[in-house]
C-alpha cells in the first residue's frame, strides 16, 4: 500500500484459517476434543435439519475429475465448500481432494470466515462417521476393521475411538505401505492396532466395518459372505457415480441410513439399488423420529457421501474455536469504502490522489 | 507455526489479491489500460462463447438479500464468483454488493488465484458496457447520460471514455450528493462533466443513455418519450427479478442485446416482456455471426445483468497482470503433505510429534 492509502476498516477483513493455522488449532484444542466438538455440532445441526436450505451440489465435471461447490444456509448463516476430486492427482504428488470453505452472514452477505477445508473435511467426515456409529453400531462395539488406509483412515480410527469407545483397529489396504503408514501414525494413539494381510483377516472380530478405498470404479471390497449378522458397516468410499465398494447383496441385507437421499441415490452405495429402495435419513434417527438399530442381529449400513450441512457445522466449530486465539489472520477480502457509494473515490485515494 | 512444523510446499500456496493489492495493481497498470485489457479479454472469451460451461448461478435468497455463486469453465480453467446483493446494507455503512472470486486448474482441481472482486466486478461491468457500446452505439457517439451516480457510475464513465471515445458525461441522481460525489471524482478525468437536475436534462444531446440506479423495484427511469431514435441504451440496474428501470414501451421500440438469455429473461429489463420476445446474444455480434446496429435511427439496448464468463475473463486478466509483481500474497490455503495419503502424519508433525 502506498503511504497515502488509508488502512482498510474492520469491515473489510475476513478471518482466514490457513492450513498451518488449522493444524495449530487442532493441536491447541486437542484432536479428540476437536472431533467431539464436530460430532456435537453435527448432531445439533442434523437435529434441526429442516431449518436448512438443501441445494444440490453444483458440479463441474471434466475427464480427469470434478470441481464442486456445496452451499447451504440455515437462514442466519450461509456456508459453502469448494472441493475437487481428481483421482490421478496422487501420481503428480498432489492431493486427490482439496477443499476450502466460507461462512457468511445472511443478513448482510458479508463473509465472516474463510478456512482451509482439506484437513477440516477429513475431521468432519470422521466425526460424521462416529455420529452415525454412535446411533447404529451394536452395543459394546470395541473393534473396527479399517479397509482402505489412505488419507482418511487415521481420522476415522481416532473419531471412533474418541466418540464411540473403539479400542482396537484392524487395518487392511491393497497397498501394504499405506497400512504401515497408518499403523505408524496410530502407534501412540492408545488404540490396539493390527496390520492385516487381507480384508477377511481385517474383519475378524470387528463390530464396525469401515470401507474407505480410493479406486474410482464399482469395486467389491466387502463381499456378501464377509458381512455377518449384527455388524455396523460404515461405507465412506462409495461417494460418486460409478464408485462403490459393497456387494449389492450386502445392501439388500442391511438397514440403510443416509444423509440426503436425493444425493446418496446418485453418489452412494445405493446407486446400485432401485431408486425407491427404502432408506432412513440419519437426521431422523438423531432427532428421535425414526428408529436406529432395532436388534442385535440387524446389519446397519451408513452410506456416507458427505453433505453440505456437515461442512457448515465444521465451519461453525472453527469459527467458535478461533475466537480470542491467534490461529487466524485477517484477510483484506472486502472493499469497504467509508461511503459505500464511493468505490471509485476509495480507488483514487489509494493511488495517492486526494479527492477534490 | 511451531518450530517443528515443516514449511508448506509451493503447491500449498494460492496467490491472493487483496483489496489493497487490487487498488495498487490498477494504479500500477493504469485504470484506462486495465479497462482496455478487461474489454479485450471479455471480447476474446465472448468470441469463443460456446467453449464455456454455462451453469445458471446458484442463489440463496433471504428476505433482505441474496448470496450467489457464479461458476463457469472453459475446460482448462474453472472460475467462480461469490457475490451478495443486500440493498439495505448502505444504511449500516456496508456495501450493497461485495464479491470475491477464484480460478482453478481443471486438470488438478487446485486453485490458482483467489481475488477480491468488489472492485474487479465494478471494473469488468464497466468494461462489459463499453464492449457492448463499441458494437452497438451510433457512430461518433461522444456524450453519455449517466443516470444513477452510485458506486458503479464513475467506472462506467471512465470505460466509455477509454474504450468508446466518449468525452462528455451528463450526470443525474435522485440524490444530489451522489451526483456531486461522481462529478468530484471525475473532475480531473479529462471528461467534460455536467451535473443535471433531472433525467430529462441528463439525456439532452446524449447518444448513449446509461441507467444504473439502485432502487429494488420496477421503476421507470427512462420513460418512452425520453428515448429518441438512434440512441444506445446501456441498462445496468435492471438486474434481478422485480428490479427494472425502463418503460416497457422503450423495450418494444429497441433492438435488444443480452449476455445469456436464460438468465436475462429472469433478471433483466426483458422480464417485462413475453418470454419469446426476440433478443440477440451479444457474443454473436462480437463473433460476427449476428448483426449489431443496423441503422443510424435504430435504438439499441444492452440489457446487462452480468454473467459468469465476464468474471472469468476478469480473473484471467488479474492472473496475468500480477505475474512477476508484488501485488499478491501467497495464501496457505491447500493442505499439501509430502505423501498425499499422509494427511494425518502432516498434522502430527505440525504438533511437534515426529512420525515414528
Amino acid at each position: 500500500m502506498t503511504p497515502a492509502a488509508p488502512a482498510p476498516s474492520d469491515k473489510a477483513f475476513v478471518p482466514f484459517v490457513s492450513v498451518a493455522d488449522m493444524m495449530r488449532l487442532v493441536h491447541h484444542v486437542g484432536l479428540d476434543e476437536m472431533l467431539r466438538r464436530l460430532a456435537a455440532r453435527i448432531e445439533d445441526d442434523f437435529r434441526r435439519w429442516q431449518s436448512f436450505d438443501k441445494t444440490p451440489r453444483v458440479a463441474a465435471h471434466s475427464p480427469v475429475g470434478v470441481i464442486e461447490l456445496m452451499p447451504t444456509s440455515d437462514g442466519e448463516a450461509y456456508g459453502f465448500k469448494y472441493v475437487n476430486g481428481h483421482p490421478r492427482n496422487t501420481r503428480a504428488g498432489l492431493q486427490t481432494v482439496t477443499a476450502f470453505g466460507l461462512l457468511a452472514d445472511v443478513a448482510t452477505g458479508y463473509p465472516v470466515l474463510l478456512s482451509e477445508m482439506t484437513l477440516l473435511t477429513a475431521l468432519r467426515t470422521a466425526a460424521m462417521s462416529a455420529v452415525a456409529a454412535r446411533h447404529l453400531a451394536p452395543a459394546g462395539a470395541r473393534t473396527m476393521a479399517m479397509i482402505g488406509n489412505g488419507a482418511q483412515a487415521e481420522f476415522q480410527c481416532r473419531a471412533m475411538q474418541a466418540i464411540c469407545g473403539i479400542d482396537a483397529v484392524r487395518l487392511y489396504d491393497i497397498d501394504r505401505a499405506a497400512t504401515e503408514k497408518c499403523a505408524r501414525n496410530l502407534a501412540d494413539s492408545g488404540l490396539s492396532v493390527t496390520a492385516c494381510d487381507s480384508p477377511e483377516e481385517a474383519i475378524e472380530g470387528a463390530q464396525i466395518l469401515t470401507t474407505c478405498t480410493a479406486d474410482k470404479r464399482n469395486a467389491t471390497i466387502l463381499t456378501d459372505n464377509m458381512v455377518g449378522a449384527g455388524v455396523h458397516v460404515n461405507a465412506i468410499g462409495g461417494d460418486c457415480p460409478g464408485k462403490t465398494e459393497l456387494a449389492t447383496a450386502v445392501l439388500q441385507r442391511s438397514s440403510i441410513f443416509v444423509e440426503y437421499p436425493e444425493q446418496t441415490r446418485i453418489e452412494g452405495e445405493i446407486q446400485q439399488l432401485d431408486p425407491d429402495h427404502p432408506v432412513t435419513e440419519l437426521w431422523q434417527v438423531i432427532a428421535g423420529t425414526a428408529p436406529g438399530r432395532r436388534s442385535a442381529s440387524e446389519i446397519t449400513l451408513f452410506d456416507s457421501v458427505g453433505f453440505a450441512i456437515e461442512d457448515f457445522s465444521a465451519l461453525q466449530v472453527v469459527r467458535a474455536a478461533i475466537a480470542g486465539t491467534a490461529f487466524y489472520q485477517p484477510l483484506d477480502l472486502l472493499a469497504d469504502p467509508d461511503d459505500p457509494r464511493d468505490l471509485y473515490g476509495m480507488l483514487r485515494r489509494a493511488g495517492g490522489t486526494p479527492a477534490a
